[in-house]
């Protein structure tokens, strides 16, 4: 039977979800706590890979099982094997042709900016302490141009090997409660470090580094080297993968 | 010259506040940091100590020092040299008749409650998850025979050492936010494990175990072996201490 599991973790201690051959993961420990509850060697599959220090609050991945437990077993057993900083918060038996990278019709990512001048010990795991007094309005509208479908050449990693550049960006939103900024990003799908890319672009644009309009120029023009720095991990958490009809955002195709 | 710190803390990976001969604790860390800054041995005298694994957004401590630096020193310095579960927010010169224990007027302490079946791995060091069902009305209702000035025997750690027993807890609320739930105690003292004990025997009366009356009762009996459990320290964080006239909710003696 086929399960699909919803995982949240604090990346801090890992190097990123997937398996390499050195290097504590998300997916090897939770491999290992699921081969210890069933007995079988199983393999996970991602709705896509987290970096290293990179946190979720809603991971989605799917794993094949030939014995037939009860999807309680997952959920209580596993979180009784699972360290601390990894937790299950769904599990449920899915369609035999589920596929959790493939079927996902959209993610949605949180960064975290902490400001003001002393950094916070209790913030330091989960968000990025940014000094310098930031625009919001002028993010904002820089933000603005990122909706929609556009190629993404200039927001992502140096290695990034994607086939198509191509994704489509539902939302952006910015809010500010104290000391904190939340860059919310919607969208169908991501290239490699694309969201800490962007944050870091807006970022750059909100100390008045650069003018908004270059969020429309980058996109136009294609090229890493011009674009902002790539935000640190530990502000980054995938908060939630949809599938089928749930993705509340999307707007439909639109033109490219 | 006599300098006031405000300092934040992650307690996870410490052995609490106060030196001891085997641990890792708060105060060695800063210590360390202030001779490497200062080239002077000083002790640090705090507002009162944390246990091991309790947070802190705002412990006072006070030092004296021969060398007359820029507060910038102590907050930038510091700030690079200590780890990052550590942070100072603020250092201001003081009169040399300062004391971070003596002049202390009041504390606000948060304890951090997690609801719903999963634990949370992104809340795991922040929180103490419990399961099942938590009446708040009921909690809320035994919470408010705590106000005003008590004997708190009955609420505090088994080698608790202190002279008196009677402390006064100014105002205790209980709020609730999606699956947390924050329980904030406002006092002008607290004795050892007192928040923790109080808590546990909350929780224990959200779940039903426990009649609301047991609050007045306790505290009238001050028998520690009849209240409630100590609830786990990653939950508790020291959120403010107050000094002179800032308390702001100083309620005045009242009769004991």
């Amino acid at each position: 039977m086929k399960v699909r599991l919803v995982l949240e973790y604090d990346g801090t201690a890992y190097a990123g979800w997937q398996i390499q051959s050195n290097g504590h993961t998300v997916q090897a420990v939770v491999e290992e706590a699921l081969t210890r509850l069933s007995g079988e060697f199983l393999r996970l599959h991602p709705s896509g890979r987290t970096d290293a220090g990179v946190h979720a609050r809603g991971m989605v991945a799917h794993f094949t099982i030939v014995r037939e437990l009860p999807m309680a077993a997952f959920l209580q057993g596993l979180n009784r094997l699972l360290p601390m900083d990894i937790s299950v918060r769904e599990a449920n038996r899915v369609a035999d042709d589920f596929h959790a990278r493939y079927d996902s019709t959209g993610k949605w990512y949180r960064y975290t900016l902490q400001t003001g001048e002393m950094r916070s010990a209790l913030r330091a795991r989960t968000s990025w302490h940014v000094r310098g007094a930031l625009d919001l309005d002028l993010m904002r509208r820089a933000a603005a141009d990122f909706i929609g479908r556009h190629d993404f050449s200039a927001f992502r990693a140096a290695g990034c090997e994607a086939r198509t550049t191509v994704r489509e960006i539902y939302s952006l939103e910015i809010s500010a409660v104290d000391e904190l900024i939340q860059i919310d990003v919607k969208g169908k799908g991501f290239l490699r470090n694309m969201v800490r890319v962007m944050v870091g672009t807006l970022v750059e644009i909100g100390w008045g580094k650069r003018p908004p309009g270059d969020v429309a120029a980058l996109l136009a023009e294609g090229r890493r080297e011009l674009s902002g720095r790539t935000a640190p991990p530990q502000g980054l958490c995938l908060m939630e993968v949809w599938y089928g009809e749930d993705s509340p955002l999307k707007t439909g195709g639109g033109p490219l």
